[in-house]
């Protein structure tokens, strides 16, 4: 059992990993290894205390030499399910389940909202892994979220199950060629059902039917993904330590609110880690009273 | 009118005055212009992100020409009152006032707290200012604590009109030597007197007779600091955005709560910068309406 398990790899998790691990704490640790794609992006970067006048890449660069000279691995895996159990959490990481004992959340803005009917019908039709449910789709009409550039080969593996594949993607360069897969006009605003999945809605308002829905994102959101986790709008709710409503669950960096900033998600990150520093103290403590 | 003053010259307030620079806010900072001594006496710091293993007076370093390279200036000058006024604040820096819009305090954790009595007592024999308030005590005996190394020349000056100084200093390799400044045997602990100050009491719960004490600190309790400023325990109350109790009044860094640290620091200045323009917007909003 981990002692951490850390979702999403942007500076907020960088800087929480740096303190978790000089506190000897075990971390398992979850998203792309490139690190966070909108520092990556930053074309300048000129408010970062410390680092002036920085590329996004080149920031990017500066977090990953730190963290290998620390010795810190990221396992380069999505994270669909966290599950609250009776010792900490259960998070299911690819197709692979760990246990932690508490969960720190950094995975940002951008996902922080589904789409509407999503959460609602997640597991009736909706579903966020190609490995696990692809096969309840042969030869139907499945509709596909690609969030990013490296989940296409889950396209093209959903493709050689399912008839046909309407594929949705927020970049333009996608490189899948494939005769029954077709691009939606217009981009997925809505999943539409009453007990599970009978159509998409586009952003025109017109519809299409379709059998299930796969959503393949770096992260899921956060309430999707943690069953009963306060939000505040469209972020994670936390107080000053970085505390979520959930006992042993923290969060930190764009996902808990705005200025969407490095400096700000450093600092939240390095907050969050000695809560959960103080957190397993405590906890340890409980454990061995118990004992006695 | 400034738009913004910073109080203190530590992470948090550079993170936020290289912010509040970007945004083209007019500021006027304080403090020492040689930047935070708790960095500067750092040997190793393994926990800021994008700077692997740097010493204090490396960072500081970092920080100062980050600064410099953006055109901001520091006063070096010791803030001892900031008074609400119709339009903003007053802040007393040094012997001059400058008025700002906003303030934001960056005052360390060091001196959140001030000496029993010392804020009860202020204007009536405690005085922060030797210069303003030094020939009330001609020929008298005062008590000096001098907090830093730099307010000898002070503690000198003090001593030219005073009969007897009783010296307090946090410090070791204290360079006055004057046949009337006498350095107290113990810490002083509290400072005494029904209506005005009558004497200081060590921490062996000795007593001395005094007409007055200065203290000569980088920065003052918060409280005293700023009548009416709420605060939790030793630190200052804020909220998410680093609000205080006090509209257009913000804190970041140590002076706010644990964990101190650089990355911490770092994290709320850029908060407190964002929520500052963010007030200043709403201000200006405000004033054009009551205009048209």
């Amino acid at each position: 059992m981990y002692d951490v398990a850390i979702i999403g790899t942007g500076p907020a998790a960088v800087s929480a990993a740096l303190n978790l691990k000089l506190h000897n704490k075990s971390i398992v640790w979850f998203g792309p290894s490139e690190l966070s794609r909108k520092v990556e992006k930053s074309e300048k970067i000129a408010n970062y205390p410390g680092v002036p006048m920085v590329t996004g890449p080149e920031l990017n660069n500066m977090f990953h030499n730190q963290i290998d000279e620390m010795g810190i691995e990221i396992q380069d895996k999505m994270v669909t399910a966290i599950t609250k159990t009776g010792k900490g959490y259960m998070v299911l990481g690819g197709n692979d389940i760990y246990d932690a004992k508490t969960v720190l959340l950094t995975i940002g803005a951008a996902s922080a909202k589904g789409y509407p009917g999503e959460e609602e019908l997640l597991g009736s039709g909706v579903s966020y892994c190609a490995t696990c449910d692809g096969y309840l789709y042969k030869g139907k009409t499945i509709a596909v979220f690609c969030g990013d550039k490296r989940f296409e080969h889950e396209v093209e593996y959903l493709s050689e199950l399912a008839e046909k594949v309407i594929l949705f993607t927020p970049y333009k360069d996608c490189e899948i060629d494939l005769p029954n897969v077709v691009r939606g006009e217009k981009p997925m605003k809505e999943i539409c059902g009453a007990d599970r999945v009978e159509r998409i809605r586009l952003t025109d308002n017109s519809e299409i039917p379709v059998d299930g829905v796969f959503i393949l994102r770096n992260s899921v959101a956060p309430a999707t993904l943690l069953r009963g986790l306060e939000s505040d709008g469209a972020h994670i709710k936390v107080d000053r330590d970085m505390n979520t409503n959930k006992a042993g669950c923290f969060a930190a960096g764009d996902c808990t609110g705005r200025p969407y900033q490095i400096a700000k998600a450093v600092g939240e990150g390095n907050i969050a880690a000695h809560s959960i520093v103080e957190y397993l103290g405590e906890l340890e403590k409980k454990q061995q009273e118990a004992k006695a």
